[in-house]
C-alpha cells in the first residue's frame, strides 16, 4: 500500500473513568482523536503508511499530540504549528438508556487558524496514493474547507483516490458558508462515497427514506450529480440502547447492490472513531480485496473498534480477518 | 417548586473498584449515601430547593459530608453535630449471578444520637411544602423515630404533602419497638404511599400476593386504614441477574390503576438508590404533572439512575424527559 | 477435609485495566495465577486444607508471589526457592468479538528448574487426602513432568483420590516429550477425569463429536483404558461472544449419565481460571455431596468465578449454594 | 464577618499525577482554579461568607465548576452563563531545578464575554463588606476590565473595603489596553494594597530595589499616588528550586513597618495558589486582629498552602492558628 | 526464635493517597493497623513467629483483616469473631508545617467486646517465649484491660519475656479507669519498658525532665517501683516538622546507660506504625544481640519504617543490618 | 547533528506505585528502558537523529516497546524480533535510607538471542555520525558483544565518533568471557570515554583513588593504553540517602582538567537513566559546545533527569540551557 494522506483538526479528548460524570470525578483519561486521524492510525495499524496534516498547537499539549501521532507511526512531518491551543473535547460516557454526552472547546483552537498557505500540498502528496476527507474539516472554518479543497483538486489532478466522509453536523458550520454548498463542490472530487442517507438528502435535497430501494435510487441520483464517484458505501447502525448496538453495511458500486448481515455488539466498550474504523477499513479493504470483501472487512473493523477504549481503532488485518472467518466467539489467543 | 425536607442518616460508602472483593484491593471508593439524602440530592439535581436535616459526625469526615450535600446545592443549615463517627456501610459489588454484599457499621453512629430536642422543626420547616420519609429511620433508634414523629406531626398540622417509603428491613429495628407499631403511626401522617405489597402487608398483617388485582385491593385497605393517603405508587422490578433487570411501575390514586411498561436495563451500572430515584421522580412529577405521567417520569429516572455510579441520581428533567418522549438508543448529546 | 496437594508453576499475570491494550497504558493491574493454585485457592476459599507444592524465584517477586498464598490460607511450607524468575504472562482482555490475548514469560522460569530431588513427596503428602493435577505441569519441562510422576505414584500408593485435569495445550509440550504418552502414563494413577472429547481425543487418538452419545461412548473407552479412572466431568461452554458465555456439565461416573442446565453469563467479569473453579467445586463437592449434586456445584462455582477480577475465585460454599438453592437474581446479601 | 466579594475567570486545571509530563501520562487530575476564586474559597474555609462572580460555560464543564464553588460554600447565585467553553490552564508540574510549565487555554472562554451590563452590581455587593480584586481580571478582556471598575466604584461609594492584587503577567494583556494605565484607576478605589516591588515600579514607573529601606519609600509613593491605599502588604519568597521555598512578609501601614520570620517550607506539594493563600489570609487577618498578627496570619496560611494538592487553601484558623503558636513539627492531631 | 504473643485492636485505615484531604478526594487507600499488629508482622517479617490475639468482625471486612495478617504469615488461630464492625481510623497525611490528623470509630468495635472468657490463653501461650502489650488496650475498654491482665499473669507464672511499651494517650481511657492505676497493675508483670519520660512521669507521677540525666533517673526510679522490670529503652524523635525527623534511643539497662546517634530521615514517606517499629526491632535484637546493638537495630528498624507506605514495617533484618553496618547512602540492590 | 546510532536491550520496567513494594500492590506503572534507549531517546529529545538497534519479542510487548520508541522519534526501522520474550525488570523504589532494589528476568529475553547476523551493519549506520555503546550490551551475551563489536569496527572504519560507557556490574558477565578482556577490545575502537575510576581500574587493573589527581593520571594511563581515546568524562555522585544526592562532573581531554559545580538535587524523583542522561547529555555538548560546556551540559541533563518519572530524560536543550543559565530556583514556565 502506498501512502494515505488524511487532513484535519486533532482534539484532546478528556473524560472521567467508565460511566462517571465530571461532577463526580477529580480524575480524567485523556486520548487525541479528531474523525480524520482516526481513520490514519486505523489504516497505520492495518500496516498502511499514512500522513496527517494539520495545524497543532505549539506547547507541551502539542508536543504530546504530535508524539501520539508518531507512536502510531503516521508521519507528522507536514503538520505545522500555531499559539492558539489545542482544540479539546469533553465526554461523559453514557449507558444503557443515558446517552453519552460531549462538550466541545475548538472554535478558537491552533486548527481553526489553518490556511492555505501553510500546506504545501505538492509536497505533502508526493508519495501519496489516497485522500481522505470528511465533512468536519470544512464545517469548521474557512480556512479548513479552502485548504482542503486545494488538496482536492491538486490530489484529483495527480490522480489519487479520494474517499469523501461528508458526516453532517448541523451544530458546526459556524463561520457563514452553507453546507450543501461547499460539500457539493468536494464531492465533486471524490471518487468513493462513505455516508447515508442523512448525507445524500442534505447534498442533494433529497428526502430518500432508508430502505434498500432508496438507498440505491439515493446512490444512483448521488453518482448522476457528481460523475466522479464511483461507488457508495453506507454503514447502518441499530441501537437498543447506549451499550448495545447491530452495525450492517451495504453498497451500490453503479453495478450491484450488497447488503452484509448485522454484527451483534451486546456490550459497547467505547462508542467513539466506530464510523471512522469503518473507513479506515473500506480505504484498507478497496486496495486488497473486492468490493463486497471490502466492506465486510470494514463493517468487522468497525464492530471491533467499539471493544476498544478511546478513539482508536487498533484492530490488526489478522484480528478483522479472524471474524470474516467467523472467529466471533471470542476464543483466546494465546 | 417550594422546598423538600428530608429527614435522615448520612452515610459513607465505601467500596472496592469495579467488581472486586475487599480481599483484593488496596484502594477504594467513596461516596456519601442514605436513602434520604439519595432522594434529596436528587430532587436538587431536577432543581428543586431541598433541606437536608441530620446529625452528622463533628470531624473532618463529617465535613466531607456535609460539603458532599452543599456540592448538590442541598440546604445543610440545619444540620447538628456530635461527637460520633459517621455511620459507614462497605460494599462489594456483585455481576451476573453473584450478588452484592453490604456491611454496615452504623449502630453508633452520629445519626444514632439524634434526639428531638436537637431538631428545631418549626424553623426547619418554615418554607417546606413537602416531606418525604422512609422507614430506615425510624428502625434505625428511639431518638430517630420520636425526632420524625414531631417533624410529621408539625408538617401534617402546616398542611405540608408527606410522602413515605416505609421500606422495611427486617435487619434493623433492634432498639426495642415494633416496626407495624411505629410505621402505622407515621403512616397516620402520610399523604403519599411510595411501597409495594410487602410494605402493606407488613403494616396491615395481610397477606396479598403480587397481582395487579391484589395491589389494588391492598391499595385500597391500605387507604381505608389511613384515611390521609390519597396515593399508592409502586415499583417493581424484575431482575434476570444483578447485571440486567427490567422495571415498571403501578399506582392506585382512589380512582384509576394505572401501570406503565417494562424499561429494560441491559448493563447496570451502579443499583445502589435506585428506589430513592424513584421516589424523588415521583415527589418532582407529582408536583408538574398528572399522576400517571408523574410515574412515568419516576420509572424513567429510577432507571437512568441504574446508569451512574455511587448513590446519586445525576439525571436531570431534560434527561429523563428524554426517555418520556422515547429517546431510549443513547444518540449523544453533542 | 482432609488436604489437597496441588503442584505446578505459579505465574504473575500482568494486565492493563478494563479492556485496554499495553501500548493504552501506563498502568497494570497484577495477580498470580496457574491453574493448580487457581484450585488450590478456591479449595481454601470453600473451607478446605490446601498445600501448594512449586518452585519460585528468590527474589522480591517470589517472596510476593508466596505471600499471595499466604493470604489465601494455603500451606507453602513445602514450596522451594530458586534463582530463575518467577513465571510472568501478560493479558489483554477482549470483549464482545475481540478475543482476549496472551503472551507468555515462562520458558525459563523459577518452575522450568523443577527436579524430582527437590520435592520430598513422603512428607509432603503426610496430611494429604486429595491429589489434583493438570496437563499444563507435565507439558512445561522434563522436571516437571518426572516430578509430578514422582508424587502421583506415592499418591496412588497411599490411596490418595487423584483427579486429572488433563488440559492439553499444543502450544507447550516443547521440551521433547510426547503429549499423548506422558498424560497417558500419568492417567494410569488418577481416579477422576475432569475434561471434554478433546482431551480424551488427544489421548485415545479417536475422533469422538461432541454429542452425549459419543461422550458416553468415549468416557466408557477411556474407562477400559484406564481402569483406575472411575468418573469422567465434562464442563461445555457455549460462547456468544467474548462478553457472554453459558456453561453446564455433563458425568459418566460408570453408572449413569447426568447432565446440568445451561447457567448464563450474560456479562462476563473475567473468563481466565474459570474452568480450575469447577475442578475446585468438584473436588470439594465429591466430599460432601453425591455425583449429580458435586458437579451441579461444580458449575455454579465454575459460573461465579466469572464474577471475579483476577484468577482466584473467591466464591465461598454458601454462596455456590446459594445459586443451587435458585438464588441467581442478584438480591442483596446485607 | 461580613461578606466577601470577588469577581474573575473560573479556570479548570489539568495536570498528569505528581511530576509526570503529559507525553508520559494517559490520566489527568483537576481542579478549579483563578485566584479570585483561590481567595474566595480560603476565606469561606476560614469561615467567612463569600460570594464570587464570575461568567461560567453553560455545560456540564460549568455546571461542574459551580458545584466546586458549592462545595465550599461560595455564594454562586450571582454568576452568568455563556455559550463559549470554561477556560482551562495545563500545568506539568517541576521538581528541584525543573520549573513547573504551564498552557493556557482562556482566550476565549466564557469569561472573555464578560460585560458590564451582565452584573447586577447594586444587588450584588448588597450584604458585602469586603471587594478583593486581582491584576488577573483587567488583564483578561476589555468587558473584565470595565466590569471590574463598575464594581469598584459602586464597591467606593458603598465604603466596602478594597484589597487590591494587582499582579502583573506581561503575557496577558493582548486586548489593546496598558497594563500600568489601567491598574492605576482601578488603585484608585482601592484600601489595600498586596504587592511587591514589581507591581510598584510598573504601576509608578519606577526602579525600587527590594531592600526594606525601598519598600518601605516605594509604598509611601504608592500611597501618595493613591491616597485611598492605607496598607502595603509584601509577601517575599526565597527559592532554593522547585521544591524547596521559604516565605516572609512585610508590611508598611503609613505607620510601621514590620516583618516577619522566614518560614521554611522544605517539602513543597503543591505551589499554585500559595500567593492567593496569603491574600486570604490577610483578608481574614485584617478583620480579626491588629496589621502585624494579619500579616503573620497571612503568612502562616501562605505557608500551610504549599503543603495541600490543588489551588484550594484548605487551611482553617484553627491550623493556621497553631502555626503562630509555635506548632510547626507537625505532631498529630487525634 | 520462638513466638512472639501480641494482643489488641486490629483497626482498618482509611487515608487518601498522598497528602491530600478527603474533602478533594473520592479514592482511599487502605490498610491495617493497629500498634500491637504492627509489631507483630513487623517481628514476622524479621523471620520470627507470631501469633496475634484479637477480637474481629465476622463480616467481609474482618475476613480481609484476617487474610492480612495470613498473608504477612503471622499466625490468627486464636483470634475470635464478633458481630460488631471492625474499628476504623480514617487518616489525613499532613507535610512540611501541617500535621497529620486522625478521625476514629473505634469505641464500638468488634475489640470493644473482648472479654476474658472469649481468649483461651493456656492454649495461645502454649509455644510463646515472649509477650508484647501496649498501653492502647487497656485504654480502650474494661475487658481489654482484664483479658490482657489475665494473659500477662499467666506469661509471667511460664517465665515469659514480657515487653511494655505503655504508650499513654490521655484522649482514650473513657471506660471509667485510671490509666496510672491500670497501667501500674500492668507493668508489675512485665520485664522490659519501652517508653520515654511521658510514661514514666504518668505511671510514678513524677515531673523529670527529657535530659539524659533525668532519663537515668526517672529509669531506676522505675525499676525500684517495679521490681520485675529490667531494662528501659527510650527513642527520641525530633521532628524539624512533618516530612524531616530526626531519630534516636537511650537505654538505661540497670547497668549502663547508651545512647545512638541520630538518624536523618530528610523525607518522611509514612509516619504511622514508627514507634511500633522501633518496639518490633527491639523484640527481635534483644533475642540476637546485646542490648546496645539491639537499640541500634531497633533504631534502623525504626527509621526504615518512616520510608514503608502503610503501618507495616517491611525492613528484613538484612535490610536493617545494612544500615548499622553503614549503608546509608542509598546504593541500589540489583 | 546527523543519526546517532544506540544498540543494546530494551527492558520492560514495571514497579508500584510510589515507594510501595509489591507485596503491598496491586497495580504497577511500567516503562521501557534499557542504558542504551535511554541514551538515544535522551538525545531524540534535544532535538537529535537517532536510530536504535536491538532484538525486540514478536508480540504485543514488543510491538508496545517498539511504539514507545516511536513516540519518542527514535528510529525503529533496523530492529529485528524474536520469538522470546522481552527482558523485564522489578523495581521497588527506595527512600532515605532504603535502596532500591532491581530484579531482573532478562537472561532468556528476545535479546538474549542477538547474533551478528541478524544486524546489517552497513545499512544501518549509512546516516550514522556517532555510535553510543556502554558496557552491559556485552555483558549480557556472546551474541551480544560479538554484534557490538562488529558495529564498532565498521564505525571506526568510517570515522564514525564512538562514546563508550563501559559500566561494569558485576552481576552481569555469566556467559562465559572476561569483562576486561571484552571491554578492552571494544574501547580499542572509542573515541570518548564516558566513566569513572572503577571503570577504568576494571580495565587496567589499577588501584586509582577518586582523587582528583588520581582521576588525571588514571585518565592519562587510560589514553596510552588506548590510544583511539581523546576524553575522559567522569560524572561524580555524593549520595546523602536514596532521596538527596549531588552531582558534578570532571574531565580531561589531553590537555586540561575541569571540574564542575555540585547540583544539589535535594527531592530526588526517580534515579534511574541518570547517568544515561549524563551520556546523551554529553554527546549532544560535544557536538554543540566545547569541552567545558558540553560537561556542564550533561551535568545538568543529568541532574533535570532525576526529576522525572520513569527511565527517560525528558529535558529539553531548552531546559537545559535554563540551569546553565542559572534558573534553579524553579520560577514558572507560563
Amino acid at each position: 500500500m502506498n501512502q494515505t494522506i488524511t487532513f484535519g483538526e486533532v482534539l484532546m479528548r478528556l473524560s472521567p473513568e467508565g460511566n462517571k460524570k465530571f461532577i463526580q470525578s477529580n480524575t480524567l483519561e485523556f486520548y487525541f482523536g479528531g474523525t480524520e486521524i482516526n481513520v490514519g492510525i486505523s489504516i497505520s495499524n492495518f500496516g498502511g503508511k499514512v500522513k496527517h496534516i494539520s495545524c497543532i498547537s505549539n506547547d507541551f499539549i502539542g508536543d504530546t499530540a504530535i508524539s501520539y501521532l508518531n507512536k502510531f507511526d503516521v508521519n507528522t512531518s507536514s503538520i505545522v504549528r500555531s499559539n492558539r491551543p489545542l482544540g479539546v473535547y469533553f465526554l461523559e460516557v453514557g449507558a444503557v438508556m443515558r446517552p453519552s454526552s460531549i462538550s466541545y472547546n475548538r472554535s478558537h483552537s491552533s486548527f481553526s487558524e489553518i490556511q492555505p498557505s501553510m500546506v504545501d500540498w505538492e509536497s505533502s502528496l508526493k508519495k501519496a496514493s489516497w485522500f481522505h476527507w470528511t465533512g468536519i474539516t470544512p464545517a469548521l472554518c474557512q480556512g479548513g474547507y479552502e485548504t482542503l479543497r486545494d488538496g482536492l483538486i491538486l490530489a484529483r489532478k495527480k490522480g489519487i483516490t479520494i474517499t469523501a466522509d461528508p458526516t453532517y453536523r448541523s451544530g458546526l458550520w459556524k463561520y457563514g458558508r452553507d453546507a450543501k454548498e461547499v460539500l457539493s463542490e468536494l464531492l465533486e472530487y471524490s471518487t468513493i462515497f462513505i455516508g447515508g442517507i442523512n448525507e445524500i438528502n442534505e447534498v442533494l435535497e433529497t428526502t430518500y427514506s432508508y430502505s434498500n430501494d432508496d438507498f440505491i435510487a439515493a446512490s444512483k441520483q448521488l453518482m448522476e450529480r457528481f460523475p466522479s464517484i464511483e461507488k457508495v458505501f453506507d454503514k447502518i447502525r441499530t441501537s437498543l440502547n447506549s451499550s448495545w448496538h447491530k452495525i450492517r453495511a451495504r453498497m451500490w458500486n453503479g453495478k450491484e447492490f450488497r447488503e452484509t448481515e448485522d454484527l451483534d455488539i451486546t456490550h459497547i466498550v467505547d462508542r467513539i472513531g466506530t464510523g471512522d474504523a469503518f473507513a479506515a477499513g473500506l480505504i484498507y479493504g478497496l486496495q486488497e480485496f473486492d468490493d463486497y470483501k471490502a466492506m465486510q472487512f470494514a463493517s468487522a473493523a468497525c464492530a471491533l473498534k467499539h471493544t476498544y477504549e478511546g478513539d482508536v481503532n487498533f484492530a490488526t488485518v489478522k484480528e478483522v480477518m479472524g471474524i470474516l472467518e467467523g472467529n466471533t466467539t471470542g476464543r483466546f489467543n494465546r
